[in-house]
């Protein structure tokens, strides 16, 4: 329970941007998948650094947790609040606040989304490249090392993020980072804060890379005889060195989604989405090469989008993919996997899965960032029906085990939460020590975003 | 002062590698540069990273200070042992442990250098992108978030690290990341210990990511009428979106001394010295737009190397460099800036750099790895003379300074180590606390290379 001198400072301080209406705390607490609403206690709407900094000031002197948040669209129960206290929404904290074209470089606050930034940046003919599917906030795709579509040519979140403003669990802010494209002076601390998921600090700025407009833009969709001919065709494609914007992977199971619900009217088949950025000679020749090896691995005939308004039709069709596949069964939630492995593996992985998932007779369509070797598996259930999610459960724990044997990791994108706690032993061994030993260096009394991708007592 | 029963256990451990002889104790107590020397008191060779961890163990049980050796290029005291101690120099382990070619990836011992590893990797296709110039070891480059010309296309040693080993302070081992290409599993400590310089744990083996060889190869020189001409064209060439793998400047004063010595025949100008990497195509389309970028801004003529030996020539020059700059001048020693700035203040903070040398009268040649941003200034200094030293660091740190008003950072792949420890709490402020808090988590003894990098006691 909050103590009440604790809520009285923070409503002397925030007025109406201090909220514990039932509706604004469980839609606070509420999860993008299976796992079980928790909500916060009270949920603060701060405008400044500053006010972030009081308000955990406040929460650390009163041994009260703080939850970070940004869009809510995060897979892992990250936004929840299992232990009660202040969720801090960012939406206020949504400012474009210097836009650097010279040295491609953008200051934001957390609470802007991809989107919005995107458009700001439109006349620039720079653009963010990150694109993890939903319309999430700078902020938490940093939070949580966020991925997506074109992180193969472009990098990750962590790649982006060049300097941070963050507050410390006991309210100093500190900055992280330069404006140089590199730099050896220390710790890397920013890279430390991005993908600590708030169990550390609170970023209320973000100082990111942008890229130029490519100069041409190519997509297309290819069908493949088999799932092993699909996946070896991205194999020699990354091993060829092909630095391709997207390579999407989509299962049989998903075209029939697609198809019915979305009126794709792709074959049915396995399917590869790729997109090409570069230079006019540069996308022509590796579209040629992608071709040729398409065709040595039962690739069918490309179709080509080369029209900005087909591609945004291809690309949003795969941002929906996850909502389109929930909806093909009404009610139902899902768990979403997400390892990633070594390229050469990627075959072996998707194959035991799509195998697995067969035999336990549950849906899960299998779709992923194949050219990082990522996929996701949408294993379908009834938010009711505890053995359905135990199952499901069961499948996601058992491609994790796989994939670590494999050399790969739990989670590509998605990031730990608490969903993906109880694989971090296993994936770390003594190395999750030392996270819980950070852990305890920067928030010695656990009030930053408790339960979440450490171990706490 | 080691204890005797340390020294023993060690010796009983290592017997014959194990070394307290004066010249060995004085090899690992010297530095590249104007630090005076601070020699261990005893010399360790493990052959395993088992042997690391009791040595360490060892050393924490009794209180002795550990330092880190690679080859002792590095040039701010790094591997210096102002406290005394053990230096564990990693000649031995030297193996490349396993070549994973269809993942582009290799796991080496940290005593691998870089030139090692690439010639063992000739046949393969594949290459080590990362030059520092010194033929460094790749635990040594690692540990100081080592980079150099190649950078400015293929990125620093942070982003070749997939993978660590590393033996803490008590001697636990850990791993740290996976063989996939991104993971959101928690904290980054991979890229936490890349560039700790040995002050939170010792790496003992690594997984680094390899790249294809270019198909084609094309290295240039180009002269200009102004030094702010040469800058203008790398600022331009970079906004530009063009893709480099070198792109080097030499001031004036530098290509005398590479005549004089080196028998360049280079025109008495600022020069840039490049090289582009790619297919015949995009290597020819990149070389004319540059060409284009020269022309506007006082550009010369290039002279073009297409041969690998030209090429090979060109850059074994520009590596020699700082031993060439040092030798016209016998006996000195130097002082070697390294800040890195946004690419838009190179103009800048170059300008502003050259003038200020030429005003205090030593002699400091300026060049360096443009394309990022980052440039040394080599300023030539009588070891004995305690004036000259003050004023070379009187002038690094005035860059420094300057540097970090740009929006820059002290050291853009040196390091800290203690030469650049006074400009941390400017460059970093609170963060640096937070660095320090870091390092009393793993090495609350503080015995990890003690007195480098962070405040300590």
């Amino acid at each position: 329970m909050i103590p009440q001198d604790a809520l009285s400072e923070l409503a002397s301080m925030l007025g109406e941007r201090l909220s514990t209406g039932k509706s604004d705390l469980d839609l606070h607490g509420r999860s993008e998948t299976y796992h079980a609403p928790m909500p916060p206690e009270a949920v603060v709407y701060p405008d400044t650094t500053e006010e972030v900094s009081r308000i955990v000031a406040i929460c650390a002197r009163h041994g009260v947790p703080v939850v970070g948040w940004g869009t809510g669209t995060a897979l892992e129960g990250h936004g929840s609040a299992p232990r009660g206290g202040v969720t801090i929404d960012f939406r206020r904290m949504d400012k474009v606040l210097e836009v650097v074209p010279e040295d491609m470089l953008v200051r934001v606050q957390p609470g802007v989304t991809r989107e919005s930034l995107n458009t700001e940046l439109r006349a620039t003919g720079l653009f963010f490249p990150v694109d993890p599917g939903a319309n999430a906030s700078l902020g938490g795709m940093a939070a949580t090392r966020a991925s997506g579509t074109t992180a193969v040519r472009y990098g990750t979140m962590a790649d982006q993020v060049r300097a941070l403003e963050v507050v410390l669990a006991d309210g100093r802010i500190i900055h992280t980072g330069t404006r140089a494209r590199k730099s050896s002076a220390g710790y890397d601390l920013t890279r430390l804060f991005v993908g600590s998921e708030g169990t550390l600090g609170l970023m209320t700025e973000l100082t990111l890379r942008l890229w130029g407009q490519p100069e041409a833009v190519s997509a297309a969709v290819c069908g493949f005889d088999t799932t092993d001919g699909a996946i070896d065709a991205v194999i020699t494609a990354m091993q060829m060195g092909l630095t391709p914007a997207r390579i999407e992977y989509v299962d049989v199971a998903t075209v029939r989604i697609l198809n019915a619900a979305d009126g794709a009217a792709l074959p049915e088949r396995p399917h590869l989405l790729l997109e090409f950025h570069g230079t006019e000679e540069a996308v022509a020749a590796e579209a040629a090469r992608f071709g040729d090896i398409a065709a040595e691995h039962g690739g069918g005939a490309y179709a080509w989008a080369t029209q900005a308004e087909d591609r945004s039709r291809l690309w949003s069709m795969r941002h929906r993919a996850y909502h389109t596949i929930l909806a093909t069964r009404p009610g139902a939630t899902a768990v979403v996997t997400d390892v990633c492995v070594p390229i050469s593996k990627l075959g072996e992985a998707i194959m035991r899965a799509a195998a697995d998932i067969h035999a336990s007779g549950l849906d899960g369509p299998i779709l992923g960032h194949v050219g990082d070797g990522n996929y996701h598996a949408i294993l379908l259930v009834d938010r009711d029906d505890p053995d359905e999610i135990a199952e499901a459960k069961r499948l996601s724990d058992a491609m994790v085990a796989h994939a670590l044997d494999l050399g790969g990791t739990a989670t590509g994108e998605h990031g730990v939460g608490f969903g993906k706690l109880h694989l971090m032993e296993a994936e770390h061994g003594a190395a999750w020590d030392v996270m819980g030993a950070l852990k305890r260096a920067l928030d010695p009394d656990g009030l930053m975003n408790p339960g979440k991708l450490v171990r706490q007592n």
